[in-house]
């Protein structure tokens, strides 16, 4: 276990559920638990840790003995979860004194966020309570840990393999965002912590420790307030140093702001401050939710190595060519026209009619063999920096037309899936170019646009659901790029 | 049958397939065809009139009997789809001349958008010869008709019900996106034509069909370039003061118009005047591909009536709610802070902890009940022009969890999004507020958000997937209505 302050915190050798319900996981039951139980049995901590829930009212949850106090749980209790209301807490606090814990998850919310004196005095002596017992916080008001190594998790449905990626979130909705979208895409964590209005643990102490986190090479973060600036900019200066950082902070506009008050009590920052914040730590600044994802998957593929603003688009459709070249061109990228000795290359086995090959490249790639020698061509062409090309992921069966039998059908896919990548990265290797992957197969099924991009991932490859994003992400690691001239190289 | 000169080429009584492959619909066999048979035949054109396939290497394709030449083929045949290369076209034109068809439409590509002088002279002797026969061309290089109400279709997968928006697009491809994205949305057409180069049927010809077709509501266009731009300004005028107009134009940016060159032959037109274009005709402008479908949604639901930029939002996720704060203020609407009697109202069934109701109202609107009154109050609200709010759509079972059999889950959910849709509708018809549905439910099975949004869209609900195309459809049609401030209103 590495030697930071924070450490203990992710590997907990037994948890309680503080004020968990008996309903806890039943689809559209409520009562405010979100599932944290059947989350941790779903990654299976209860095979790992103790797993205890904490309810006077019953005596069994969800096949798990109920303990009617924290005082009755067996030892050891590293970590509580506290799901009891506010005015609870004090008493809990006192019982997790008792039992010796390390550390407190309040998703409880309604502390000093609300804006009662009476609630602000009580966290102001609860604090001074687990600060004297050296027991740390997360939270209030927030979804606390996942932790994939140590089969920890706050809602269902996530992966169960660990990765490189370390999220530190001010709201639990937008860490579970990006932990289910994010996932679909390939993208495994090393932890996420949403830590709500962090009364302890702070978004500083976060950065710090995953700068030093051996598991962690990626670090992305939502922030809506922030409350010791001095601080966080050294935190975010000193792991932008070593790591990729990427950062999404919400409430920049004067509603956003109005917003993040109600949500965390956080106070409003600029565009024009957090944008300096980037610039001057050599953070890289998502303005959207889509921008994390998409640049959490840039840093982690081949993307990362474009060189400059040519891309070559390969995509059937001559309508869908020119707007996707408007998408690119808007981003502040080029579509530089082929070199007439590349078009040479192309038209010996793409024809002339009804197709361009003057960029787009307006070709559907119909076998692998094609594909491949398609690729190596545009990829090997000077004016080229990235290449965007859509492949084929398994047209679905025409209406009354011969089709072969689903699972057959389900193992060709599989296949030209397989063959697609193989080909992107071949060509990859090889030529150093980067290749992204449009994913705009109309006739293909979702969950195989899923594993596509799964595999892609895998692979170094970078899928994007469409042109306008893919150009967008390249943009922003262009720009991040330049503006890191003179730092260290962490890519 | 209304009399338009372009009307009979919309009701054939029997259609040619000259040149078509015996692969057409067979997935992934290529050839060009694109499945025109396959599509005619799932759509039962062979039912209502004479499917004929010509092909003399063929005796049958799926299952019809092919004939070798046009002149075989039985009578009537009022309209042929030419499949086969620009330099047999010529014979092709004198047997229909002989066969007295009413329309050609040309799949073929590689006439004077080639650049060849050979072709372009072959392309001027076709139009004699067809002027001088009275047969209209549709084309070359393009997809042709989309007439449901005639079973006519260009691709497979196309709805078979008629409705009332008819697109005009010098694009196959994406035309057949909006048939495949809107009619996922509940969207239906009137017709859809994919004129291509328009040697002789243009973009203007068409939208004074448009204007007069009585089966036609709503007008969008893809364009890429302007043959008379005379005509065509005063075409989309006088369309646009009876019906809604819709515009996409492909090649703004430089690297756009290199590629519609190539496309279409097109000359690239700037952002400015295409601007000025759409001011004066009174027509809507779309940026992307996704504000022509969004806009769409919008002129046939509600949201074609909101009144103002006060957008109230109803969503569960303080950060969530945070981010969608910023997105509504980026597409320049409001998002007013509740009234203190709306939020005495809210307070008495949504708990002050962990929720806010000073807008975005932080609420999952857990139970039918609860949705009504919480939508009620907030539409009511004087500060409130548009309620966006989030429906539960079923959640997925949760691993492990006890969950109802599948068959009696399915049951559930469509009465939910049965009941959702209700509570919207009764909403908005007492309030006169349109209510917008936002589709972020993370738990929902695809089939399911797509059942939703068309059994909303024809209640007149719109839905959108993010908030921040929620905004911009309400922010474009709210920039339109006043620009057209003088001229006739149309919705």
């Amino acid at each position: 276990m590495p030697d930071h302050a924070l450490e203990p915190i992710f590997h907990p050798r037994g948890i309680a559920l503080v004020g968990v319900p008996s309903s806890d996981g039943v689809p559209g039951a409520g009562g405010g638990s979100s599932g944290f139980l059947s989350s941790l049995i779903e990654q299976g901590f209860g095979e790992k840790g103790g797993l205890y829930p904490v309810n006077p009212k019953a005596t069994e949850i969800r096949g798990l003995k109920c303990y009617p106090t924290l005082l009755d749980t067996p030892d050891p209790v590293d970590h509580v979860i506290s799901l009891i209301p506010a005015r609870a807490v004090p008493t809990l606090v006192d019982q997790a004194i008792q039992k010796k814990v390390r550390s407190i998850h309040f998703f409880t919310a309604g502390f000093s966020e609300t804006g009662d004196p009476e609630m602000a005095k009580m966290e102001q002596e609860v604090i001074g309570k687990l600060k004297a017992a050296g027991i740390r916080a997360v939270g209030p008001n927030c979804m606390g840990l996942y932790v994939p190594s140590e089969r920890i998790a706050f809602m269902n449905g996530f992966p169960k393999e660990s990765g490189n990626v370390m999220m530190i979130s001010q709201s639990g909705a937008n860490a579970g965002d990006v932990v289910h979208g994010l996932g679909r895409r390939g993208v495994r964590f090393s932890k996420v912590v949403s830590f709500g209005n962090g009364i302890d643990i702070r978004a500083h102490d976060l950065f710090d420790y995953a700068a030093a986190d051996p598991e962690t090479e990626v670090i992305t973060a939502y922030i809506e307030g922030v409350q010791d600036g001095r601080k966080m900019f050294e935190a975010v200066k000193a792991a932008a140093r070593v790591k990729p950082v990427i950062l999404l902070k919400g409430g920049l506009t004067s509603a956003g702001a109005r917003a993040a008050h109600s949500h965390t009590g956080s106070l409003a920052g600029s565009i024009d401050i957090f944008e300096a914040l980037c610039r001057q730590t050599g953070a890289m600044r998502a303005e959207t939710m889509d921008d994390l994802h998409d640049l959490v998957v840039a840093v982690n593929t081949s993307v990362k190595r474009v060189r400059g603003r040519g891309v070559a688009l390969i995509v059937g459709g001559g309508g869908f060519a020119v707007l996707s070249s408007d998408a690119i061109a808007t981003a502040g990228l080029e579509v530089p026209p082929t070199p007439d000795e590349t078009k040479r290359l192309l038209n010996e086995f793409i024809p002339v009619a009804g197709t361009s090959v003057n960029n787009p490249i307006d070709t559907n790639m119909g076998t692998p063999d094609v594909a491949l020698k398609t690729l190596r061509i545009v990829a090997a062409a000077p004016t080229n920096d990235v290449v965007i090309a859509a492949p084929n992921i398994g047209q679905r069966a025409v209406q009354g037309a011969p089709d072969p039998d689903t699972e057959e059908r389900e193992r060709q896919i599989r296949e030209q899936i397989k063959t697609s990548i193989d080909t992107y990265k071949q060509t990859q290797d090889e030529t150093g170019i980067p290749i992204v992957a449009l994913l705009r197969d109309r006739s293909a099924r979702p969950e195989m646009l899923d594993l596509f991009q799964q595999e892609a991932y895998a692979a170094g490859i970078a899928a994007y659901p469409t042109v306008a994003r893919a150009a967008r992400a390249i943009a922003l690691m262009l720009k991040w790029r330049e503006r890191r001239e003179g730092l260290p190289a962490v890519l």
